[in-house]
């Protein structure tokens, strides 16, 4: 069989790693596959860069979106990123022309999967994105493939690297959020602006990717509640364990009977389960199947060597003869099921309240929580200094989260406390 | 496209969780697949036996080997078990006759894999085998395709629950073996005959498929060295957890200088690594690649549901037309690299001696380690009974296999050594 010609858009670290493992591999790929992989032209903005990779044997393309008209590209493997412009031009315009992609863009599927799912669909292409989520974990594949027979009735898991080294970072060493941040951009492990990573809106990318495969439903970025882990203090942290919880930014899509909870949010998870373990730069995600039950996949969510690893993967299923739909069937059978609303949420809380020592004031809280039917499962109050602000904090039994807000809205309007309420959501996960 | 039709061989727990799952999700697969699958012929042993499925829309076929040859047919599931017999005959005659097969048989691909992978490449047929390992845990496919652009360094695991329950056990409750064994026998976690799971048989099977996909060499049973967990004693466990490990049946594959390692023995793990963790029935594998790193997958590895995800998996793929060969590459180019024996193994080793408590028996002991070039690391000894037999406990820095059973045959010959020494290998996994 002849071989397959990629083209490849994007020179970055990911990019390169795809170069070095496609060469480093050839032979071994050629048995895998059964042909050869072909890289036939590359493209990236700026042509003088020197990559540490020997480009020249690759025809180079200025404008990446060339690639899509290219009749001697098979395959375009689009690593440029974003959620607009060159990239979904290039994606687009590709699947239109009848080419395989291959893309490790999370935002761009987040937003415009359905719509990239239905081209396919109509060009007969594959469109691979196993390296848009959790890197070098084949969690898309898995999904899609491992457990197909199944029902899914939870998906969830640690979808952001950067965030759980952070969390990681600050227990082990007690310091504040800012430190381990600007520890994590020194490591490489954060980028210089860190808002979509540490405020939940990268896992929330690839939560609503996750979610589509799984319940198959349109992806629906919109629905995803999104919190960040920038209001953890060390202290919530040094709780947590003390109630014997890690505190994990988890990404969580499930089926209840009021339609599909996505949520991203700081999480307490048991120290004795699947998740808490699981610390660094290191993703894991949980796929519960109605038949398989509970199956763990973790590995590196990030970095050039688990990205390429991903990317190759859905290239070899494209030499191999994959085509599947994006979405595990066909766009037009995803169905708009209901969403149901993070005030939906029924579970445990931890709270954090930060008060004036004075007399009567745990009776207040504890009147409004009383109230609002939600019932304390522990209170710790230590350190007692009358009249200076001290932390009273307690975990709760199972409550609604609306009327959580709604007491916690109450108690934050006293007079003796001085700071808005911290609430980090419990899941026995 | 027309359904795909199935012939279910074998009415065991897990055909009958096939035939359950095939029946609740079909409209899902009819999506998934763009096709229906229809189980158009059943047969087992035994057709009078109840087994709380309504079998009577199918084809009843009492010699299962007709399926072979049966034109209303396209795809074989083979249930019933067993290397040579009616299973061999039956996944034989229908490649031969250009059928899909999918099985759940790791004895028979652990004996005859090789040989059914060429005849399948011959036949241009899909042999599925995702159930032979590790149950619902979809590893085959992360190894052989989610992870097809890696060169594997190292796969190894759990692979095992029965052993898994019963080392699990023996922690949690200081039990002895019988004890936990009989236990696990009464919740149907181990076999009325155990010997295949508690001596590391049913491990070794699963580890030689592993590792022809891991490395491109024939199913190499007999190269996989095997010990089973029958003689850790409840002391060995509590001994582990004083020097900060676990005991775990692992099986381990990995490429060295000496060639490939392949074996099965209970293994002291660190407990903050990936292993020790994964506790009761559970099954954890983990593959290394060279470029994704560390990726693990945990599940459970055996039971109804989990294995009927698997064999529903497998016959997923064939419906949306995969065609892989069995063990990556074609059968072909299966090469035949160097085995290396146990005795190349180098690493740390937790001795257990039995000796009688009298002046000068460390030191004789001593000298034959030191003789050896064996350096301890840590050394108990405890509860002091002049006289009396006592238990002796030491760890050895990295050492080499061969110096330590030199080493170890010599202790055991010591006048005042009452019992064979007790090893296991530390690995930190």
């Amino acid at each position: 069989m002849r071989p397959l010609r990629l083209g490849v858009a994007g020179l970055g670290t990911v990019g390169v790693g795809v170069v070095d493992m496609l060469r480093r591999h050839r032979d071994l790929l050629v048995s895998r596959c059964g042909r050869g992989i072909d890289i036939v032209a590359v493209g990236a903005r700026d042509r003088g860069r020197d990559r540490g990779v020997d480009l020249s044997p690759y025809r180079w393309i200025d404008d990446a979106r060339a690639m899509a008209d290219d009749p001697g590209i098979d395959v375009v493997v689009e690593l440029i990123g974003g959620e607009e412009g060159v990239a979904r031009d290039l994606v687009m315009a590709s699947v239109g022309a009848g080419r395989h992609v291959v893309t490790a863009n999370k935002a761009l599927l987040a937003v415009h999967g359905t719509e990239i799912a239905a081209a396919a669909d109509a060009a007969g292409v594959h469109v691979g994105y196993e390296a848009a989520v959790a890197g070098g974990v084949p969690i898309v594949k898995a999904l899609r493939e491992g457990l197909a027979g199944n029902a899914v009735r939870r998906v969830y898991g640690i979808l952001n690297g950067t965030s759980n080294y952070i969390m990681t970072a600050m227990r082990d060493s007690g310091a504040p959020f800012d430190d381990m941040l600007a520890e994590a951009q020194r490591l490489g492990y954060a980028e210089a602006d860190p808002a979509l990573d540490i405020g939940g809106g990268d896992a929330a990318h690839k939560l609503a990717i996750l979610a589509a495969v799984a319940f198959r439903r349109p992806v629906d970025l919109d629905g995803v509640h999104v919190e960040g882990v920038e209001a953890i203090a060390p202290m919530d942290i040094a709780y947590a364990r003390e109630f014997g919880y890690r505190i994990k930014l988890l990404a969580i899509a499930q089926k209840g009977e009021h339609g599909v909870e996505q949520r991203v949010h700081p999480c307490m998870v048991p120290l004795d389960g699947p998740i808490a373990p699981v610390d660094g730069v290191f993703n894991a995600v949980v796929v519960e199947g109605d038949f398989a039950g509970a199956v763990s996949l973790v590995g590196r969510g990030a970095g050039a060597g688990p990205t390429a690893s991903a990317v190759v993967a859905d290239v070899v299923d494209i030499a191999r003869g994959a085509r599947l739909p994006m979405f595990n069937v066909p766009a037009s059978e995803l169905a708009a099921s209901p969403g149901a609303s993070i005030e939906r949420r029924h579970g445990a809380y931890y709270i954090r309240l930060m008060v004036i020592d004075r007399p009567g004031v745990i009776a207040d809280i504890s009147a409004i929580l009383r109230d609002g039917a939600i019932s304390v499962g522990s209170l710790l109050q230590r350190g007692r200094d009358p009249g200076e602000t001290v932390p009273v904090v307690m975990t709760t039994h199972e409550a609604d989260e609306a009327a959580m807000r709604g007491a916690l809205g109450r108690i934050a309007a006293l007079d003796s406390v001085t700071e808005p309420p911290m609430t980090v959501r419990i899941e026995q996960l």
